[in-house]
């Protein structure tokens, strides 16, 4: 959305304007300039800005809430959940903290590495919950230390389920959630944002109803910027709360904890945890069907809708937070359902953009990484500064190399098996490689009968703005050139199009082509005497895992291969050719070959054999089409190339 | 040019590659990429390593040498020809010390602050003479490092005519030219380019022709980069002494002085002050003509010519260098008739760059200063950085405060009588105001006979760019919307379109259009009525002089009017509109309507109050229209607003 306001304030001071004839200075915005064009304003506010802007916006809003998985498969699950849930828009996920699964460890199904996972690869808002009970004030500001290296700029605040049968106040320990949200604003001052949790029907172990709501009053005086509720059954139990709080004082946001329910154990099992009642109503209704759990599903997601339609209808709620089981489905219909799911996501930029705050500025990346833009992440997480505006020098920081850890998140997603019958139980001939790359393209199955739905270039099917190039890309796989990425020319199209717009409405968005692949070097003789002829329209770059290394990029500057034009603000460009990073892309992209395809294979067979081959012999290719306006050239030069080996 | 040359560099150092197994090293070229993208190489190199690159292109070139003007006004009529004659695309141009005039001072007509003004203002390579004897050694320090401090980079080492009439050397002094090239190689190590003087026929005073030879061979190997020859009248004169140094040893480049005969006078007093002989066939034509200048001239423009021809044909000359004697037409006839003037310029970027070296980087500016960028060079002078690719912070600094100083170089260049001629003897209401605009746009002679060929704020007739606009710039000036800055929308047109092009061949220039005027308070208020039907596409900003301050640019950020795509580079976007220095301009544009208008009537004058009048109570206004591929809509929203109006 293009934030036009309309500002009126007064001028900077000026060596002529003599004396007191300038006018009122009542809202000088001349220093509230951001340091960067800012394309998209969220990514530089904090958590409780986003919220006050769409509430005075009048824009419903939702949350997620996951719990950290058990193992690393889970992980890499839940991750790929993070990210098509992450594509309906909700203002933020939190993550729940599992005191018994080491939650601030490193472990990668860890609270901590979740959370920041969410964060920086997934580009999310994210809270981390953290509970307080049983801990040491040094293990809590340790916790939050570290959150705070990784980027976590949100913090849920809770006291915990103390363990043991009888809970003892520990003298000066953190006894209740209060006492953890006053150590966060001794420590780290306003640096995070906090949430904390309130219990429509009153905490199960306050008291009362009253005195659980002063506990409330007190977290958020102790320096809480919302609070997120417990979940409850009936929509009145919220809105008798809510506004039982505002008649105290407390003015923050409360947004209500909705528990769609998706099963007759699931939800037996949270009512047990939470120690609340379900509703005769719902009991009744439940009982009968309880073995049908698509019914189960049904009635939840039903329920659901109309008790957020009756909340968001009261005028006195504004973001609905989810409770979702790590489940995608009924939360989405229900979210479908009210018309709060995002179904057409604008992209800020044409890759996704991590939350990290040390990454809000950047804003262009090398097109390489376009499919592993997890591993674009991972391998830059070092970096001081990002590239923003220009690629420039910030490049000449190295890429890090590629760990274990690295291979974690981004090994493949399918297990071995699956992949062998993708690309083939037995490779008899490098065309038996190209038969592979030309399965991916065309979507058919391979002679197998399989869809090839991955690569170990490309996670996922095809883009959809490579599906404007297929007819092209299998004909040219079919002859050996193994294409990983490509993008067509685009001359202007509006930044709302739906396969290749990006940043704000209003704008223009450019492309220029692009053609990435693997190929012989009997190929890349030919090849480079066909550049000849497009010396001054094509920009190339082709090197082999030796590192031999060709190019015409002059002075080894970066080519913008994607670009933006906005209103009222500089040009953006999100994508560059860069021949210096190309390099290391280069190893990556060789190492795939071995990495996730050869090792399929035993060790000496001639399946493992011809992978090696490929990747001891073949080049990396890049080319780009500088003349975006006219048709892309690139289809003839590789037809050019086969001509002249004819 | 783009300057696509094949690079074969071996690979940076990878994670993968094991051990021996990466290619040799030979050439690595990974850190040979410039910090920025550079659209003119020249930019960054020096003039030695520009000397040597056009010769190993074979590329021919010329320089032009002038001597520092007696007074303030001659000095601006020098500065235009700076202009004039660096559009011809001299290599650099050389300005001779006189120590009569204090050379070093910060006087405008001395030797030091013009050498200045061609480098930071003009834009041209400049070399600083310096002569060294009968001064101390403090002194010439002082000299050359005030020289640095001012950005030049190239000094003519010479000895200089000893006062007195007996000249003895001094022990411990300057006695020679070759004293200054060591103590400037001593001192400032290889800042400077140094250039020595050769004299074709030996020094006058020199012992002998060969004695003068090693005195040149001296001062080649104490460090000097290149000689200029003293003039000459005969082809074969310098033939033989190139081949003479070269025997000795000299193998720097050599570039002959060329002087055009313009006038008898001239002609003999330079002969006297150096000393030559005028062969016999010159005089010869010469005596009989003395009294026709015109005659005198043309001879010389052949006799120039042909000695060029011989000189360049020989294949040893590369570069030829002029005696303009500050006179613009004979040296240009005679470099057109040679076809090395650059009747093209290929524009680097559509504002004129400085070649001070503190500036080599900059690549935006805002669009306000395009008419005036000598005022914009002079007000941000003390910038340690240039905005570079993008706008962004660096428009933070200061801009300067406009002074004397400025206003020497930036007043009119026509007297005030022709002034008055032009923008009206005695002035009768706004509307003969909007005459003087109108007339100004047209061409047309005003009421009184007289075109209207500059304003207070552009010193030059109409940018052929504007003249694409020029019906419509007629139509609105008529009505009192008093237009200073314009342009139109340009949807990628090639680089060299030879009006609205600029940087290297191959690439697009793109504009949103943009209209910037003056106009009344009550055209103001139905503008903006006006403007709220175009809010999405049209961002403007309206002030006062007295601060009063209207804009709709989101978050106060610059929007990029003017860019380029070329093939092989990061997008260049050379002009904004800049919301934040808008109001610095602001001061600038509403004070010349005093400085440069006002002024020119009695105070107290109808006239002088008119001017004053609209000082007071006119708004300035900018307006983008940020649809670039759709027809320019500023006509109609100026059209509306008459309507409303009606």
């Amino acid at each position: 959305m293009v934030n036009e306001t309309q500002h009126s304030c007064s001028a900077s001071s000026s060596s002529r304007s003599d004396g007191g004839s300038s006018s009122g200075s009542e809202s000088s915005k001349d220093n509230s300039r951001c340091s960067t064009p800012v394309l998209d304003a969220d990514r530089h506010e904090r958590l409780r800005e986003k919220m006050r802007r769409r509430q005075e916006a009048g824009d419903k809003w939702f949350s997620l809430e996951f719990f950290p998985p058990r193992t690393a498969n889970a992980a890499v699950n839940l991750i790929s959940r993070f990210d098509h849930m992450g594509a309906g828009g909700p203002l933020f996920v939190d993550v729940t903290w599992h005191p018994a699964g080491d939650p601030g460890s490193d472990k990668e199904t860890s609270s901590m590495i979740i959370a920041y996972t969410a964060v920086n690869y997934c580009g999310l808002e994210t809270i981390l919950h953290m509970t307080c009970c049983n801990q040491t004030k040094d293990d809590i500001t340790g916790h939050l230390q570290k959150a705070k290296r990784l980027g976590l700029k949100n913090i849920m605040a809770l006291r915990g389920d103390p363990s043991g049968e009888e809970w003892e106040e520990e003298v000066h320990g953190f006894n209740y959630a209060v006492d953890l949200v006053k150590h966060i604003r001794n420590e780290f001052d306003d640096y995070f944002d906090i949430c904390v949790a309130g219990y429509p029907k009153g905490h199960p172990e306050a008291e009362s109803y009253e005195a659980d709501l002063r506990h409330l009053k007190e977290k958020v005086y102790a320096g809480a910027d919302f609070i997120i509720t417990q979940l409850f059954f009936r929509p009145e139990t919220f809105l008798k709360f809510m506004k039982d709080c505002q008649a105290i004082g407390i003015t923050c946001p409360i947004i209500p904890g909705i528990f769609p329910i998706q099963g007759y154990h699931s939800l037996r099992q949270l009512v047990k945890l939470s120690k609340l009642e379900v509703p005769q109503e719902i009991k009744d209704v439940i009982e009968p069907i309880k073995d049908n759990d698509a019914a189960i599903r049904n009635y939840g997601v039903e329920l659901a809708v109309s008790m957020c339609r009756e909340l968001l209808d009261s005028g006195m709620v504004h973001g609905l937070h989810f409770y979702t089981l790590n489940r995608e489905v009924a939360t989405t219909e229900v979210l479908k359902r009210l018309g709060i799911w995002n179904e057409d996501p604008r992209r800020p930029l044409p890759w996704a953009v991590s939350a990290h705050p040390k990454r809000r500025v950047e804003d262009v990346r090398p097109i390489f990484w376009a499919s592993r833009p997890k591993s674009y992440i991972y391998r830059t997480q070092e970096w001081d500064d990002f590239p923003n505006g220009r690629w420039g020098n910030s490049s000449s920081p190295a890429f890090g190399e590629l760990k274990d850890y690295y291979l974690f998140y981004l090994k493949s997603k399918s297990p071995r098996e699956e992949l062998l019958k993708m690309w083939g139980e037995e490779l008899t001939s490098e065309e038996s490689v190209f038969e592979v790359f030309t399965c991916y393209i065309t979507g058919e199955p391979n002679k197998n009968g399989y869809k090839v739905t991955c690569m170990p270039w490309n996670d996922d099917p095809l883009a959809t703005e490579t599906n404007l190039l297929k007819e092209q890309l299998e004909k040219v796989n079919r002859r050996g050139i193994l294409t990983i990425n490509s993008q067509p020319n685009i001359n202007g199209k509006p930044s709302t199009d739906p396969i290749v717009g990006w940043g704000p409405s209003g704008g223009y968005v450019f492309q220029k082509a692009y053609l990435e692949f693997f190929t012989s070097s009997e190929i890349v003789r030919a090849l480079l005497k066909v550049l000849k002829k497009y010396e001054l329209r094509v920009n190339y770059h082709i090197v082999n895992v030796k590192g031999e290394n060709i190019t015409n990029a002059p002075d080894l500057q970066p080519n913008a291969v994607t670009w933006g034009i906005f209103p009222g603000r500089e040009i953006i460009q999100p994508t560059v050719v860069d021949p210096v990073s190309f390099l290391s892309w280069k190893d990556e992209a060789f190492a795939l070959w071995i990495e996730q395809w050869a090792k399929l294979y035993e060790e000496e067979s001639p399946s493992r054999m011809i992978i090696q081959y490929i990747h001891d012999n073949y080049y990396l290719v890049n080319l780009v089409d500088n003349d975006f306006p006219l048709e892309n050239c690139l289809w003839q030069v590789v037809e050019d190339t086969f001509e002249l080996l004819n």
